[in-house]
């Protein structure tokens, strides 16, 4: 038998975890070393195997790959680049097929959103109608906790836990000083088309009444009239209001919250954001003072804060992929299933990509409370297990230690570049 | 001997550890039960005194109170307050004294930075005059380590270890992507008056070059040309740049960074902030894609990642102000010494409060490279042992598990309420 080299790539935003995954695909090739030879990284994700700039991990020492489990952001860069269609851009397709052919490549596992999920199944099929078979297999990655059919996504976990924890713990600092100073703090939360992650933050919440007193999601039209009135029931209330909006919220006719006011003395569009739009809404309306803060990378890259059970997913999202090309499966996403929520267990499973490419899970109503500005109970048992655990990484000089890989290079046997 | 109560009150801004420092003080006076009575909290700090909200913390069990030490926030409430000096506003200080001597207090621990280390001397000078001693030792607290006459101050050392943490994290998130993406990264910090805490970002970095690439401090002005030019130039040696700024960095005449372009659609002041300024400047010079992040209250409140040194430091400097006040001292601030910086060693000691009270301990210009951009070894010596060890909070469904006092409110004993 033919042993094949397997390709690895890191797409779109990276993630508190996405490197466990990493570990997860890397450790488990080396377990099946009869079956599967090197692990190939892209570098900058596809872009890398575009570019025939392909990473050795078998220059990695084992102590290096399992640091992986606790090192955030991308070991092998990642990218965003989004395959066209074969009709579009064949060249793309036929250097891609090309570079594998010269490296003896015949397993590729891409780790991504719905975009790369696409572009995994589209590599399948062109290689396949090119006489040069690829087993494909996509692994789950996004904050955003958008991929359909798997109960969650990796990533998604650690980003609500840290959403959860700032909120709780900036909740205190307002509430100790709402008398004499500041009435409403704001969190910008991401999460573009889905509220999954600003819904994360109500699990800082122990009881009704408990900050965040409103969460405003993409899924709910804004109305700045009932936000302005829940503002100041709440600080009639409470004595201060605690609010987590996401950055996708919007109008019902789609128009972004910061849009209307976002431009700076420059005329720029990309400064402002949703966080300072409502701030100003609030002092406009209330004259109430207030803080708000925009987390931004801080909660994708968070890896001191993650979820242990993020972390696990991550890493057996990364070995089931192996696994399931070993069996010779192939256009196969390797999905996330709760077995209980009750006493919270899950398995994998496996799911065709044709019904995963480009869709998007958004929350449902159900878990949404009536009034749009929370979560209901059936959210908080859908959540809370997501953020169990914790997986404090190690600490030197007062530091997280994150590892470094060293990525040597493979040497290019092609004589051409690509060039796009 | 006529044994007297004691108040202790949090105030200003608080932080992931002033609540240690508020357990050294209850545990210490619990330990000391011959000499001093109950410990009354003022609700929201000195306006509880002024206005006869004091919390009985004798109602607390031992198991919250020492709780208090993983808890972020002013458990009893803070206040920004600053009391007017007698002559201003004599009826201030009467009403205190006549709250003091109605509750039997004969103690007055103050918790907070300059402002209120004043105030501690005032109420000291002032209870005197009047004919009712009170002894009052001042507790440090601050996150922006402006306290002089102390190594350091309780509250800056998680700060600290949250920027550099913060910071590590999202620059492993940005090299990630670069390639092709963001190319710029902005984490906004706090510290209008002194560069403390934008210096700790620094710790991020390992070996020169590593991220963070620029630091912009209050003390150094800003330049927009050579700010320009290091991003410019980082990016092409990087491929990408990362940049801690201070919200207090400013031109050389003093105006503020984002004052010039910080006004919204309905012309508030208050939106806008260092970080998105300065992504605008960029985008106008260089039209690098940038992200950015203000962390705000997150920063402050991060008790999830807090320096073990600096909750040993705050509860420590708790205990001691009790231990002062045993020893019949007044007018004094405990102070933290350094005894050494090769093996990091600190002790406690004591500032009469004449030396300390509104006093600004700025970054000496040893701390920064020559260049202004960066900080000096000097510098990391100072501040790397303060974000030393760890102490995770409990945690309970996945988030940090911190206390709720009950928060008992001792009945008022004088008639008529004070208007302020």
């Amino acid at each position: 038998m033919d042993k094949k080299n397997a390709f690895y790539a890191q797409s779109g935003g990276v993630t508190a975890v996405i490197n466990a995954s990493a570990a997860g695909v890397i450790e488990a090739a080396r377990e099946n070393s009869a079956t599967i030879g090197t692990v190939y990284a892209g570098l900058n994700g596809i872009v890398g195997a575009l570019q025939e700039d392909l990473i050795d991990t078998s220059k990695e020492s084992s102590v290096d790959v399992a640091a992986l489990k606790h090192t955030p952001g991308g070991a092998f860069g990642s990218c965003r680049y989004k395959m066209k269609s074969y009709d579009d851009s064949p060249l793309e397709y036929e250097r891609l097929i090309a570079v594998f052919k010269a490296h003896n490549i015949g397993y590729f596992f891409y780790n991504g959103g719905g975009d790369s999920a696409d572009t995994c199944l589209k590599v399948s099929q062109i290689a396949e109608k090119m006489g040069y078979p690829i087993q494909a297999i996509h692994i789950p990655k996004t904050i955003d906790n958008d991929l359909p059919l798997t109960d969650c996504s990796p990533g998604f976990g650690s980003v609500a836990k840290y959403i959860a924890t700032s909120t709780r713990e900036a909740s205190l600092d307002i509430a100790s000083m709402c008398a004499t100073s500041t009435k409403v703090f704001i969190l910008e939360v991401m999460g573009r088309h889905a509220g999954w992650i600003a819904a994360s933050g109500g699990l800082a919440a122990e009881k009704t009444g408990d900050a965040p007193h409103i969460i405003l999601f993409p899924e709910i039209p804004f109305s700045r009239e009932k936000f302005i009135s829940k503002v100041e029931q709440t600080i009639s209330e409470k004595g201060y209001c605690v609010v987590v909006a996401s950055e996708g919220a919007q109008y019902s006719d789609g128009a972004h919250i910061s849009g209307s006011i976002n431009k700076d003395a420059f005329g720029h569009q990309q400064l402002g954001g949703v966080a300072p739009t409502l701030a100003s809404m609030i002092k406009q309306s209330t004259g109430y003072k207030y803080h708000w803060a925009l987390a931004d990378y801080l909660q994708r890259s968070a890896r001191h804060i993650a979820s242990k059970t993020d972390v696990d997913q991550a890493y057996a999202v990364g070995r089931r992929a192996v696994e399931l090309a070993v069996q010779g499966k192939s256009s196969v996403m390797v999905s996330i299933e709760r077995d209980s929520t009750e006493e919270y267990s899950w398995s994998l499973g496996e799911v065709p990509l044709e019904k995963v490419a480009n869709m998007e899970k958004k929350m449902p109503r159900s878990f949404i409370t009536k009034d749009g500005f929370g979560i209901t109970q059936t959210a908080r048992d859908y959540l809370q297990p997501l953020i169990s655990g914790e997986d404090h990484p190690p600490y030197k000089n007062g530091l997280p230690d994150y590892v470094q890989l060293k990525n040597v290079m493979v040497p290019k046997k092609l004589k051409n570049s690509f060039e796009g």
